[in-house]
């Protein structure tokens, strides 16, 4: 099996318990996460091997990220130890009609301050298949855009598929550069996408047009088409946000001809919706790599609703659990 | 700005975690609360200065107490520390079809021993623009009722506005006088009244005539309206509860002349319901301060929806969150 | 009163907290339960005298597991000691669309290990007069089927009523027989059935006919009575499981001639749903003992309905919750 | 076997988590304790029947409380329940050079209110060869004191040995009345005593004479026996407080004629102090009903011991715990 | 009574529970700290009124700050918010002969950033009589060294005491200069000085000459005071570290003629000695201002000496309790 | 660098907290451990490659400790998965006098159904040159004492240095055949051994002669060497056991001519002392894989003093804390 790579930051999160609010608390939980990584964990639970690029601090904090890194079989023997500090992010869990709160500490980490040449690609794609980025990498910092065009380039040259998923951080991209003039030559070289209207905008003033859902779907694929020759796939979620802990879900896949449209989810109780997206996209990865376009579509679609069931960044499911899902079984019965 | 100052009492809730029973816990999750404070603590967190008078006991757990009233800028500079104990509730959390238990241990509380002198009312009011105290305080003991009737007093000569929340409650009341005979003349000397059909008979024999919900709601305003000459608004809650995790709630204000009505809303996933109506006494103090009587319905609606959301019993929401749900947002999304 | 008497195996329930995976924890709730436990627990809140007979090690772990029963006063004087182990099960909570996981380790234990001879039903059944089993005591090993086997023909020498719940697990019935060949003869000396179309069809082959949800029940139960005629009483239990989270629950009891039909309730926001059946049967037999057989049967889904809203395998309510709710109050209120 | 009957106030005890001062925790640790309770929990503990009267509120926690007795099979059966509320203490738990600091809120309780006539006591000791009683009850109200009185009376005719341990608390005795009115005819119509030269100074103005400690102890004991003819044995503790971590522990049983001296323990890394007296005479009542004086002595002394090691009021050791440490084996071996 | 004011940073603590290792823990403990918060801590503990200067980030996390030292009657009202972070330590720790470890992320903070003319120090120092400063301060930047040099001479200006603290860290220093460099003009300004040999020598090559212990003390003291005239009063702790948990403490206060040395402390079963230096710091400000000298040094070890048994970077000990241990009492005895 | 290869029973640990009783506790902490894989997870923590041999269930728990071995880059890749369960220990965490207490669970677990060919150990030595086993493995049952006489005759065809720590215990061996007859030819193919006199004389009836401490263990020794030539290296560690909380700790290592003696220790507050020995053997094997022998010896003594401090089955400390305690500092100073 060939691997999957993925570039990204690492970040640590410290949520508060309970859906308390910051000010209640004296202790938090502490992950990992970073939206690169948790496309990366999806993969590995599902069965194929994953390297993850980052840049992390020689400290014991570190250490820590590494070691949860390889409980989950997610390979990290190119990166690169050095630089500041690991980027955080607070989380105060929101429920109901109080939605969850994100304070990002991330500025100065030891990702940002990765440079050209610390990763050798060549080595790292030797036997890889697919390399996988989303717009936060380049939004850190010149050094992690720089590095992520690096990476993309050696990629095509070597003829892995790449594959990004646009995640657009108004917080972020404060580095002097505006989004579009980076992500345009990146998003040029890429194979699959996960887009979005939002995104589209922010980055390359794209807006659909049409007056049904399906239309304005179409049409925004197809736009993303026409800019981008590489494009060859485009999926794009759908979440109804009812409140905090109850969200509707589906997606579409534009293949360049088709649109295939999942099944929607109606999902109630949620644990934790952080990483969705994410998840999303590992399992839609592992899909295109296993199944057909539309097997791939729903079993990424089933993926990322078992993931607001699991705490934490990463999706936990095994691909039984959400292959059982796709087949129907909504119940929630006590498996035994 | 000039401070909101209510006399109360404040216990120390001792709560089972994770909807527990009683039985199956060894360990109880330790808080202050008390219907006035709750009340002030949410005008703090809004950002009008507050002053808390009560009475507690001269050591450490009444040290604590006093600790986290510093904590949310509530003012305790003349609280007379002394007698015997601090009231307790135990709180039994109930989910779904389950409701919450709780069980009262007050009885002989510091409070109960207030006496009229004690508190330098003219002082405490120098600063002041509002005065607030609910029928549990009179409910308490004939000493607490005496301060209280004492306060409201002072508080007219010096022109403050006074406001209270009928928050009747059948376990109280047990020092010999009956509710009647105590409210009528309290009331009597109040301007601002959270009211309710229940409470109102209870205390006055008021029963509100009519068919539809709006002719009950007009007949119980103009009942009280006609009875207390004082009253200038008058609001009343709505709660329907589906169940213990999931209520409606809205609201009314009436000004003498109108009834203006609130948003409906559907909360699900309750976190912890108790304190809503003191939140919602708090959000309508703040409003009435700050916009005109329509807004500051709203915004005590909303501010109290969110209290449903919140550990603990005060709200410890932000304007800008309540703003933003007023605003129509009930999505819970992520705020990054 | 008369005591409650059952047979069956105890287990340490180990579970995962707040919905996380088994990958996720380094810590267990630890916690004592079993099908004919959680009947006998239910019966001794509700306040009856009752006696539970199985085997445990004798160690500090059994110990605990006695302690346990003594704090909800389960008789446990006639107990064996001895054998190599207690049972264990381990629980990953569910929510949402993710359904709870059991992973079971109750092979090899003390009570897979019990004897004929061991047990003197004479002097057990002196002051008893109801002996219930499940389907689960004879799944387990010969020797808890001989033992089950034997305690039936007591309880029918000496006049007590004997009820059983099917409680088909496809994970016992190891020892190299047919559940239908140890079934057929213990049931045939029962009078009140827990039954369920799934178990009576893996055990005997029975199968309702009929179109209508009501016609395949009454056809269910009269194929069962046909085919035992000790059978007095039979009663089925109807899940509908929406999710994890939100299932709805109702039952029947058929009589012989005619089917009471209970009330149907709608449970979201489930706690733990876990034993929820054993709280029926439990509630059942406390029912069949003090009521009218409608009012058993509503008294029997109103406590089970609230067991999905208590944390463990055993159903904590008492005679007066399950009594409110059966008056028709769903709305989950805060009790004073 | 015989039963030993107390009686005495049961507690909920409310301690921080890890040395935090009050101020610092939002949760308590909730156990039950009380000297008497504490005494009849060891007893039980070693094997021989026991039963508590007191008195406890009609509500949730004084329902648990029973549940937590009938755990460690500590006799209910007696118990008149009613009254206000269940005495507290509050316990910030001290290491190193800052001792432990208990907070009482104790007043008011309902067993301060328990009355002459509540208690059958004929009944209660139909089965019973030793009632024991503290210092506590008689200090707690007049009614606890004339209570304790009754069952001492009774105690007497019946012919059981009575105990007491003198426990002098300066924070109760607040009714009236001195402690030496009330206590000296109590103990006049006593067989076992635990005393210590500051309580019997106290209490009876009795002071010890000598120069070496053993004529001191020698000294007490004589007048404590000149004083009160129906004195047999006498037992006195002797704690070593070198820091809230570290204390020596040893004691002395005096019969009327030889003074017996246990071993003398060094125990360091104290894990829970409290009761530790408690456990010393509940395992010197097990072991005047088991062993000679001499060895009931050092059981008693070496149960003590080992109580330091155990988190909570009671002293949850076994028999075999208490007589490998008798034994000489103070290595803390790990027991496989 | 005059407020003491101090100038620092305030810092995100994240420690491991139970003495786990970084890769052991999913969650950590959080509290705000920092050596010049926790000296006002302490003093305000003590019951004189405290303001502290800082910077702190505009989001949730500094309000959090803020409220906690709200909560402890810290002063606030001069912080101006703003800046990227609030610096972080992350602690993991130890016991026995393993030392508790410290990782930094205290790079590019809020505090760092704080601007000369931010703060109104005329205003500050209106009611002030102290102003406390330590080497940690100007160590993180040469903005906050221009800043407390800025403090220090309206401090001179004003008539208030200036004190100090050398806390020498090897991992500040970052920006350029040498400590000795800034540090010379501002002790110049200082006159009660917290030394130690080894900052001594790194800050001003001051090395002691002697060969007792007090002769070297002395020597050190005297060299500090030749140097700068400005000093009247020099205190020095002498930690010995017999393991992490097991500490001899002591200190001496040089007042220009004569050197007062305290009394020695033995601490076993340290509980977080984090801070200790700090706490001595606070109980002498406080002890300079309340005794004489030697009282005042007495005060301090008593002080510091409990901080060791207390969680947390400050000390929240009263006055009765170090007085408690100043007369002598190391007992470590139950206070009820 | 070569991998070291160890063979034996994984188990799952379920310990009480805070040095509870069992009868105290509703959860366990969950963690894996067992001899040799302790070995293990300690050499891979100072950086050797090690890879271990066992069986384990196929479901959630199996899969969750392969997580646990990936996390501390202990190899997974030879497992074969299969049988019925993991075997369990209990720990009750003692204190001061009262030591741990183990309860085993381990019995039918799918270690002992391992089977011959199950393995392909020329596959698994390829690029390994050590490998261990202890007594506990073959003491589990007659299959796993057959793998293991495998594995030992293939790895000494290979050339692979093998070691054994004695490791005896009394409550294995239940399967027929005498430790001796097992032991004897399997000890008599290692080259590194980990003995006791204890494990000397129930394995081997070997009794060390002489009078002083030395002289016993150069006997012991040399009795070993004469019946064992394969020996090359012995090592015996010496723990003094003041209390569960207070040990001495020393060892000497013997090369067939020489008694290296190591530092001895003084432990207090000791954290958890279940593994140390393993965490000795695993340092050694890193020593003499890194070192002479008395440095290997002295960092093995270092490293299993530090475990004492560690929390867990496994030694989780780096070499450089090894070398720092080896260096001499016991101090336990705080490292920033």
């Amino acid at each position: 099996m060939k691997k999957i790579v993925a570039l990204g930051e690492l970040l640590l999160r410290l949520s508060t318990k309970d859906y308390l609010k910051f000010s209640q608390v004296n202790e938090f939980n502490a992950d990992f996460g970073g939206s690169e990584l948790n496309v990366l964990t999806s993969i590995a639970k599902f069965g194929l091997p994953v390297e993850f690029i980052t840049r992390l601090p020689k400290n014991d904090i570190g250490e820590s990220a590494l070691m949860e890194m390889n409980k989950y079989k997610v390979g990290t023997d190119f990166i690169p130890m050095g630089g500041d500090r690991l980027g955080i992010y607070f989380l105060e869990k929101g429920a109901s009609i109080r939605g969850s709160k994100i304070v990002y500490d991330r500025a100065y980490s030891s990702f940002s301050t990765i440079k050209k040449g610390m990763i050798n690609w060549k080595e790292v794609f030797k036997d890889a298949n697919w390399f996988h980025w989303s717009g936060i990498t380049p939004g850190v910092s010149q050094d992690a855009a720089d590095v992520c065009m690096e990476a993309i380039e050696v990629a095509n040259e070597m003829g892995l598929t790449v594959s990004t998923d646009f995640n657009y951080r108004a917080n972020l991209w404060n580095y002097g550069k505006s989004p579009k003039e980076i992500m345009e030559p990146m998003v040029a070289k890429c194979h699959v996408v996960l887009a979005g209207d939002y995104a589209s905008k922010q980055y390359f003033d794209i807006e659909p047009e049409g007056t049904t859902e399906k239309e304005l779907l179409v049409s925004l694929c197809e736009k993303l088409k026409d800019r981008f020759n590489s494009i060859q796939k485009i999926a794009i979620t759908n979440r109804g946000s009812i409140s905090a802990s109850h969200n509707t879900w589906s997606a579409v896949l534009y293949d360049g001809k088709q649109l295939h449209e999942s099944e929607s989810y109606n999902i109630t109780h949620i644990v934790d919706r952080i990483g969705a997206g994410d998840s999303f996209m590992g399992a839609l990865i592992y899909g295109l790599n296993t199944y057909d376009d539309a097997t791939a579509l729903n079993f990424a679609v089933a993926a990322s609703c078992l993931k607001h069931t699991i705490y934490g960044d990463a999706n936990l499911v095994s691909k039984e659990e959400v292959e059982n899902l796709m087949g129907g079984d909504q119940s929630g019965r006590v498996q035994r």
